[in-house]
């Protein structure tokens, strides 16, 4: 029983603990979070132990009537791993806290590569948490991840000479009131190539990839327009059958009739999925297309979902609790991967 | 146990049909769809026995590798009541279909009132559906359907001298991928006052209340601005009490730090809700406030499932299977009605 | 001669600024501006003599190639009125910088009441910026402006018992990449009534207003749903008489098939309207209804402009250079204002 | 004096004839419309002949109080070149209505190839549209004008390889009250590569170019993320002093803190364009990089006018009247193209 706390209880940390949760070899010891919000009172709900992320704030739980297992530093001493999932950069700040209980902790996408002592994606690079000196594991970005499980079958069946991707991102989450652009297509960033490639060489240090980003008025799932030089040449049939037996890759069929991402979200939703939560990369089928050695697709991202069953494998990756296939396996079953 | 069949699957079609499978006293004969895309995949996999709405097009269902459980007319032999969910206007079409097998029939709020023997809102009037000769029910639009459960307790408690609402509607449902606006605040219609307010006069035949409609770039769910003038002068908290006290009213608490509909989703979403529903008015608590005789409020209404309990209770109250209390209670208990 | 100038170039200054020189007895001494961007770049091209705000930050002007007139000190000594531009809040603490040189100024919607001698709406009090001793004056915000527009002639001719606006807010401006929502109705403020109704009372003391606020995702204009209980009952046809004869208010006529808002800029843009700017209220004529004494109608409100004849006009009126009447038909002409 | 007729009078005609007004060498006989409405309104203040676009409803006009200078073959029959800019697929019908009066006409990018005796676009094929029997000419699609106006000088100096685009398209321009997506992000086509290709390919046959389309919930402008392969290696500064010498690419310039499209037409606003037009390829400077050979960057394309130019000069082409210099030289000067 592995005993895992999440700090941190937003978009990624909700969705973490339910599916630590729903693991049988894990145990949730709780949460810790900064403010009595509707998040919290669901979290209550669902029985999680809840903590102060910040003691200093302790207070404002008793005055709305929510009762604390204790505070962060108590999740942290319980807790094998501890799942780090606040905003972009308290991670760094939080890693002291961890080493001084001897905790260790996955960090997501947020956080730079160097915090950590590896950068994980299950299908990719599972191993590379597993040695007893990696403590800390940084779950990469949403769109990393979608990338990094394509880009796998891909390189390792067809070898990647150079891929080109145009990343399209919502603007913000569903819940997020204030973020915009309201009525705008914005570069962002307006320099070329991004960030998000260099991410990737987190992953895959020696690919040669080029994105470039932009941000659109969406909230539901980012679209990566993906181009990848082949080294062979495989038919579109042969690539579309690799990706088909890929867990962690949904194509959507044509005959489905799924026109976009509102369309994807009804389909998860109408078969049940928690939140409507789409943990696969979404690879539009039709849209799959061999051009020469030229490969172009589609795929849209659950970007809050999608990170999720990769967080559970890193959980059992830095723990060496199980090997790639078989974490990923279990993961799989317990969530319901696969559509 | 009432034997139910529903006709056309779409957003509000599927939501029945799950809601009828959750009552112990009704059975779900099956589904009538037009088309074997992605709802029909997700009716499958439910176990939905599915049947074809239009026979001619039953082929492409089996093209599409899906089992029919027979056409329209067998489902509609089969069923004490069909909840006709098709389209605005394709109801009146069908009415005839029920007419010939002697069913009963509800339909939605798409249809124009004269459709039906009676139009219909659980709080409201439940008991106007109940006759032996009420065999055509109408369960009103998702608007009318917030307004009346909101009427009915003032109406009762204060009176209501005069109301007057703005509905600010969303442009489209999440999953409709061609509907706009993109930016724009339409007046819709342009014609004041809207046509709300004489359907709400279907429920209260003679309340006083004046509606205007307007179009936003926005999917998730209407708000209703609210102005009633109160024949008392109840403080605010007296009105705040009253409503929270219905069970189909949630009154969005300020400590909740919920902002908008985003994260009214999101909590919903958060205690498990399928697909996210909110079955009630979410009124916005910290905007109910007496001025004078005039009682202002926000509320929220989510247009794909408020009016689901409402077809529910609408099945018991046609085929008079219980009182209006029994039915309300049996519907919110099998559901989970009430944040 | 009336020397102005204009601190805080942004979608209010530079608007100001345009409107300053097409009027034959002013003189546009210059603009002050924080940053060299491309608004600076424009006001360059136009020949208008630019200061630097922040004198710190002159350098930044000189590295990007911009000649610079002065500071802003220099600008303010100049001029016989400076029109403050800047964000919310900012305009409070320029007054002391104004108050050193001993020059009059106007302020925006966005400051306080009470930081000036009067606040302003041409069409309702222009006298009360006259007298001598009124050296800072408040030009109320867009949507003050458009509901005071609309009362002043109700008031004076029909007498308004009771007014209830819904004000649509657009979340942010065009040129905003930032500010949301993206899919979101928000009540805003969520408590009732809102702000907006305080703001119109400075201008009309006594008037009786309830107002509530809602923000959505658009940016081109407000919409306010507007109900007026009138103290007499005139016909539908009277008031639509009434407001047609105001210059700054211009009813939509129902032929010209205008559906939104989108269509009303597009219309002032293809009569020549610099920036698309719509300085009058845009009231929807066929949404112009006597429900017994209850006036309803929409109007649709140009935030960046409707409130740039009211800054020419408060120009005239605290240097007491010309009454109301020959002040707005001389800002009306010289601009085009009635469409 | 070139007699110019312009047949639909929506988004693209009503820039044509301002465009044709402008012009020294031609004359605007009149605009067919086939309603009147607003824009019928706007056309008659500016002082454009209106011709009925469909005589069974020349009525409609006589009732709206409008003067009509005649019917549609009154215009076809004065002109010696019509430029059409009807509906998608409506130029088609009408190239017989050109041909009774033996009139020369332009087509716009709705009209498939093969309804044209040359597809058009200035800087890169002028002369195919010159001789004696090319009496119909297609003005090139607003995304296939801007990838053309790219494609020509890379090949002409550096030869490119292979072209890969993601274009990234606005939901429907500002004045559409109706279209969508809402809150998606939609791949459209979802059959890779678009038909956006092959449109390229009638101006450039033999460039290898795969393109792909997405759509997004946006007025304001199109976004190209294009990728070019290039057959030599020029550096980054090299590429952008090429596309700077072009006069209808704008360089967006790092300083001028522009972020996206809605700050593009506010400058272009501020800089007195008509409607804030820009006639344009906005091509994002900071964007402009070469990896090896590979070219990366972004442009903005405003749909609604970058196809202007490039009508007028396909009048004198398709007339034989100046050569490709003298008259995109004339065409920019009379406009005011370049920023
Ligand atoms: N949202 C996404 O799409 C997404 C996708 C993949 C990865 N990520 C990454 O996941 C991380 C979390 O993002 P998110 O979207 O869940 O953010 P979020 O804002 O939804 O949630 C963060 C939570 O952390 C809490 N918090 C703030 N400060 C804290 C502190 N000092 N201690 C403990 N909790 C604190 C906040 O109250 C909030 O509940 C970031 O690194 C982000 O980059 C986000
Ligand atoms: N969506 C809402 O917000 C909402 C809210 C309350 C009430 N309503 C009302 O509910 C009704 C259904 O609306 P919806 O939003 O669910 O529509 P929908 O378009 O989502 O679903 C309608 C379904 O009916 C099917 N259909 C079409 N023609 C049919 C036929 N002849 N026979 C059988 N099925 C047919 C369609 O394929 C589709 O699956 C309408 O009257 C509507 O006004 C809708
Ligand atoms: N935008 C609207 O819709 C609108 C409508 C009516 C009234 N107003 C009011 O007008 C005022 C200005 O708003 P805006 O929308 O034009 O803002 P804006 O942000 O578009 O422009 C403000 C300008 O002031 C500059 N500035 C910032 N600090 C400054 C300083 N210390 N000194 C000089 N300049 C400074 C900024 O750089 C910017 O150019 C506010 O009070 C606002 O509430 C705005
Ligand atoms: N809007 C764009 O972004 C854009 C850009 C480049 C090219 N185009 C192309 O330009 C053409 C026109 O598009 P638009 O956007 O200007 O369309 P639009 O709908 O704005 O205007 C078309 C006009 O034609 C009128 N019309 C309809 N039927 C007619 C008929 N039979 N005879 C005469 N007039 C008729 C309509 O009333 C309308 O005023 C299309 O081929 C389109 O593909 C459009």
């Amino acid at each position: 029983m592995i005993k895992v706390g999440v700090n941190g209880y937003g978009t990624i940390g909700k969705r973490v603990a339910d599916a630590v949760r729903a693991q049988p070899d894990m145990k949730l010891v709780g949460v810790a979070k900064t403010r009595p919000n509707y998040e919290a009172e669901a979290a209550v709900r669902k029985g999680y132990p809840l903590y102060a992320a910040i003691p200093d704030k302790s207070d404002a739980f008793r005055q709305a009537g929510i009762d604390l297992a204790g505070e962060v530093d108590d999740l942290v001493l319980q807790s094998d791993v501890v799942v780090d999932c606040t905003p972009s950069g308290i991670g760094e700040k939080n890693r002291e806290l961890y080493d001084r209980y001897d905790t260790r902790a996955l960090f997501q996408g947020g956080e730079d590569a160097d915090v950590v002592d590896a950068s994980f994606n299950a299908r990719a690079n599972y191993d590379n948490a597993r040695p007893d000196d990696v403590r800390f594991v940084r779950v990469v970005s949403c769109n990393t991840t979608g990338l990094s499980r394509l880009m796998a079958p891909l390189q390792e069946t067809f070898g990647v000479e150079k891929a080109r991707v145009t990343l399209i991102r919502r603007g913000g989450d569903p819940a997020d009131a204030t973020r915009g652009p309201i009525n705008d297509i914005l570069p962002d960033p307006v320099t070329v190539p991004s960030h998000h490639g260099p991410d990737v060489n987190t992953i895959f240090p020696d690919l040669d990839i080029d994105t470039v980003g932009v941000k659109v008025p969406a909230t539901l799932m980012h679209l990566h327009s993906v181009n990848v030089t082949l080294e062979s040449e495989p038919t579109t049939e042969e690539v579309r059958e690799l990706l088909s037996d890929e867990s962690r890759l949904f194509l959507v069929p044509g005959v489905a009739g799924i026109d976009g991402t509102g369309q994807l979200k009804e389909f998860a939703m109408d078969t049940g999925r928690p939140r409507g939560d789409l943990w696969e990369n979404c690879i539009w089928g039709e849209s799959i297309s061999m051009e020469g050695d030229d490969l172009y697709l589609f795929q849209s991202i659950h970007q809050e979902s999608d990170v999720i069953p990769e967080n559970v494998d890193a959980i059992r990756a830095v723990m060496d609790a199980a090997d790639q296939r078989e974490s990923m396996e279990r993961t799989d079953d317990n969530l319901g991967v696969g559509l």
